[in-house]
């Protein structure tokens, strides 16, 4: 292995199953043990009365900036926010991840669910040109890592390294709830 | 979302894409954030010449301890060692896997490419049954993840949760180097 060639990577954590944020978030902790600076932007999460184990941890790095800009997952899991409050903090979201992205303060900056957001379940909180546009004007030396489901064919294009997380086995399929640590 | 259940779960991250260790890690962050007690052992990590980002970051974690007890790749990679030197590591990493595991002084353990030690391009290193001795005895509560390329069908049957990580892309295929910060 070499470290010669520094070029900052498109990665998208794709598909149905877990472990797409789980190994955005092991990137990152591999990403600051080489003094990275590092900025994790997550579009749903936010506004949850629950204790995130990424935002406890990151509380022990000084290079690590998670920003939960979401309102929560939208028309399911209970949500009964009106569409247009999801909608403005998705705008917010994208227009503070354009400004901190081409500042060029980061070596490694993740979009959490972003995938997702641009189009899942008929929501439509992204606009995919937006994405488009922050991988082709990022700092060349910037990774990007993307995640959510349902990749669009225009972003696995652009990507330099695309995993699809296929979902085998989920203990949601047999009643077991989300695990505090595995999950959250 | 609860968290009236404790169930320790057994997850599997396999398959041929990268991500399985990252996703793994990325759980390890999530639970330090918790108060987990975290134990990474890697089964064919350690010997390398270069800086694991995963080990540096570890640093900043009082509760986590990662051991590289591998002695690199097994016959690709360069790898000119004689076999018995890496089943000697393989057979005192599981050794000390089992006594770590079953003490019941950590909430989760990660059993890093033990799955690939199993049966990956006729390395044998680890033998099935011993992996799924420590799934049938480790206690209740500690959360056990398991990575690596070809899982055993008796290792997917007693995990809760199993995820393939499905190259779609990868920058190797064009000559693109193991990038710090990412790859390791």
């Amino acid at each position: 292995m070499s470290q010669e060639i520094h070029k900052g990577l498109v990665i998208i954590y794709t598909g149905d199953g877990k472990g797409k944020t789980s190994a955005a978030l092991g990137s990152v902790f591999r990403a600051l043990g080489h003094g990275f600076r590092v900025l994790v932007i997550q579009f749903f999460k936010g506004d949850w009365p629950i204790v995130f184990g990424e935002i406890e941890s990151a509380k022990f790095h000084s290079h690590l900036e998670i920003c939960q800009l979401g309102k929560g997952f939208v028309k399911i899991m209970g949500d009964k926010k009106p569409f247009t409050e999801h909608k403005m903090a998705a705008d917010e979201a994208i227009a503070f991840a354009k400004k901190k992205i081409f500042s060029g303060d980061y070596d490694l900056v993740v979009l959490d669910e972003v995938i997702y957001a641009i189009d899942y379940l008929d929501v439509r909180l992204v606009n995919l040109k937006d994405v488009l546009e922050i991988i082709e004007k990022k700092p060349a030396k910037t990774h990007l890592i993307l995640t959510g489901r349902n990749a669009k064919q225009e972003l696995i294009d652009r990507a330099d390294l695309v995993t699809e997380m296929k979902e085998i086995k989920h203990p949601f399929q047999k009643g077991v709830q989300a695990q505090k640590g595995i999950d959250f």
